[in-house]
């Protein structure tokens, strides 16, 4: 597939890069699932109706009124210096100790991957992700035009021996492997936690390779069970980059995230800031800084884990009831997400448009790989519908896996959808 | 000078991008120069104490109340279809027309240009500029690598003759020329304005040539004689992408800006969005929409073309009344800035510690450049401080430069700070 349509006139113009910027059929099939009828597994969108909606209401109000000069101006590169105290607080749950200087205030985590990605990577630099991955990390990843290479998962996440054989092998092809990325608590689209010893063997092959090594944890703090995981970087500051978010424990239509990193790398990924957006939002910062000031945020965030617990709750237990012998499923223990395997023969992407038409919709297994891989999985979804829309979500999703294994004893499993080129990259609000 | 400090263990692991992202000198400098007894003509921050505060509380607090789920959520990554529209009532004040599927809404203007860089260029593309130009489009330009070619500007912008020459050179070295970056109106640094002829002169060479105009317009509707002037992308809707935003007309630290692309362009760039930050802020894009649909926004922008001007007017007095002879500097008919050369023999980048140490502070003209031109000249900003510490600021300036003029005819023009690599960035409040 090319980088752009015949007709449009710029097409021998733009970048390298921009030929994997092309967008995939199943966005189609996205925005017929956004109807109500539907009851979308897909999204990755967080429960925000569980906010204070009246004070962020008074918060925003008497900022602009008290401070507006500042809340309306430019700020600085590197993010509100109160905001990244506050941070240090909410870093302290997963076992982080830092210094404020250390911290680069971003709009989302997206944008400090990005960030990441545009100060270590050339192209053709190897990037070691897990098998499956992050839709909007891949993304990056393939702008930047990096070699993406998976590394396979067991139920503790990524397997350090694999991970090991990867960078062996890159090198080997004379390749230079700039970056592991791992997301260790409450994995997307996985729905697995790497253990204490998990995290030091990882931790201890990235040290020994020289190999950075870039923690996504947005959903750190949203576990069910048990203190939130110490994170990576609370055992390593100089080998470690950590990307934490506001989006899961506030709110993600702010736009608050941040990368935590070495002095050298810090000292880049700002001067890169500046470049990418000139600095963050004032009113967006503000509005968080002062929410952690003035508001239990701990114990918000304990509402929102009670809240997905419930509803994680729901999708296992009609997991359990439903579903046709064969599927498997991730057991989260935190987080937004199960990782489901179908029965031997099914095909993800070629179900889904037969799940929309019966009122159900997940991502296919495809869009979390840039190398094909997937068709036997799907992501679900638990963090938005109410725990009786889950219910029935996973009762429908069951009636269509059946009829499935019904057409595949009776036709075999030859029935799928035209390919495109790999990048099945859905819109932001089911990433 | 390289890429880190030596100390930095992960100087060789960075993207040769990165090389480029080091920190000027001047940035100490400026950090001396916010402290309260300076006069700062150097900032480019906007004079958003002229806003109607209780207004925007009101609509920031309403807006979370009745819309919060929404506003609080992730978005869609081309941007609010509602916003988008009214950004079409907005652009009509410059002669523009389009539908809204054309607008991607970006994290300020300074995303968009570098989305539109992102989509265009490999390294070694040749992206034209002013001589001088915005820093903050040079630093973009410099990230992507590409080999950026100063075109000289007379006092209506942009020469139309050295831009060809420019394209006829560039080629017959065998470079790709990939965009013409231009700012029309109210030119930042330069402080000029290129007329309608000009205007389609420099069209024209763009459509023969075939090569993208990027045209910067966040100053258009800030114009202190007769209606804004109209935009080179009223006039083709294919051969120009047009970046416009809300930081002038209504606060910088909502961070909204937004572009106009023709369709094959505007598809890459919405994908590049997701890329870069998923979607733009939906409470900053929210309290946009709502103010403009709410309030007399055309009325805020009056207010603010009259206080700019009377700063102007403050600045421009100032400087006929007390500059020794030999200095010259434009008149600007909008905007915040205007551009200084020194009289003969004097260095703006060697003299700022002085001007500093006098109390007024301004940007040196070499940031404005990637060749190291620049030091005849300095950039004054009259957006920020009010008539009478305008009217102080110019004072102390004329008697630093008088006290150089002398110290140079008794000792010659020797006593030059050392040079850096010749990207004097500032930090983004002296954008």
């Amino acid at each position: 597939m090319s980088g752009g349509s015949r007709l449009d006139p710029w097409v021998d113009s733009y970048a390298a890069r921009a030929r994997g910027m092309t967008a995939s059929e199943i966005r189609a099939l996205f925005a017929v699932a956004s109807r109500p009828e539907v009851v979308s597994l897909a999204g990755g969108m967080p429960y925000v109706q569980a906010l204070p909606l009246d004070i962020l209401a008074e918060t925003a109000s008497r900022l602009i009124r008290e401070r507006g000069t500042q809340v309306l101006q430019y700020g600085s590169g590197q993010g509100d210096v109160t905001l990244r105290e506050q941070i240090l607080d909410v870093m302290s749950e997963v076992g982080i100790t830092a210094h404020p200087d250390d911290i680069v205030v971003t709009t989302g985590s997206q944008m400090a991957l990005d960030l990441v990605t545009r100060v270590f990577c050339d192209p053709g630099d190897v990037v070691l992700v897990e098998a499956p991955s992050y839709v909007g990390a891949l993304g990056v990843f393939r702008s930047y035009e990096c070699d993406i290479v998976h590394v396979a998962m067991d139920a503790e996440g990524l397997v350090p021996s694999a991970l090991d054989a990867a960078i062996i092998a890159a090198r080997a092809d004379g390749k230079r492997v700039k970056m592991i990325y791992t997301i260790p608590s409450f994995h997307n689209p996985a729905g697995v936690t790497q253990g204490p010893q998990r995290r030091q063997d990882i931790l201890a092959i990235a040290q020994r390779e020289g190999v950075l090594l870039l923690e996504d944890d947005p959903y750190g703090l949203l576990g069910f069970e048990g203190p939130p995981p110490r994170a990576i970087r609370a055992d390593d500051d100089q080998q470690v980059v950590y990307l934490g978010s506001f989006s899961k424990t506030i709110a993600s239509g702010l736009r608050v995230g941040w990368a935590v990193a070495p002095h050298g790398v810090r000292e880049k990924l700002v001067l890169a800031a500046e470049s990418a957006v000139l600095c963050p939002s004032n009113y967006a910062q503000f509005t968080v800084s002062d929410y952690l000031a003035t508001q239990p945020w701990r114990e918000q965030v304990k509402v929102f884990r009670e809240l997905y617990r419930e509803r994680r709750d729901a999708m296992l237990e009609t997991l359990d009831q439903l579903m046709p012998a064969g599927t498997t499923w991730t057991h989260p223990q935190g987080g937004f997400y199960s990782w489901l395997t179908l029965p031997e023969g099914l095909d993800s992407k070629a179900m889904l448009p037969r799940a929309i038409a019966a009122l159900v919709a997940y991502v296919p297994g495809t869009g979390f790989y840039v190398d094909g891989q997937g068709r036997a999985h799907l992501r679900l979804s638990y963090c938005y519908p109410d725990p009786d829309r889950i219910r029935e979500g996973v009762r429908r999703l069951a009636g269509v896996i059946e009829s499935e294994l019904e057409l595949a004893q009776t036709f075999g499993t030859g029935h799928v959808l035209r390919d495109g080129d790999g990048s099945d990259n859905p819109a932001p609000n089911v990433l």
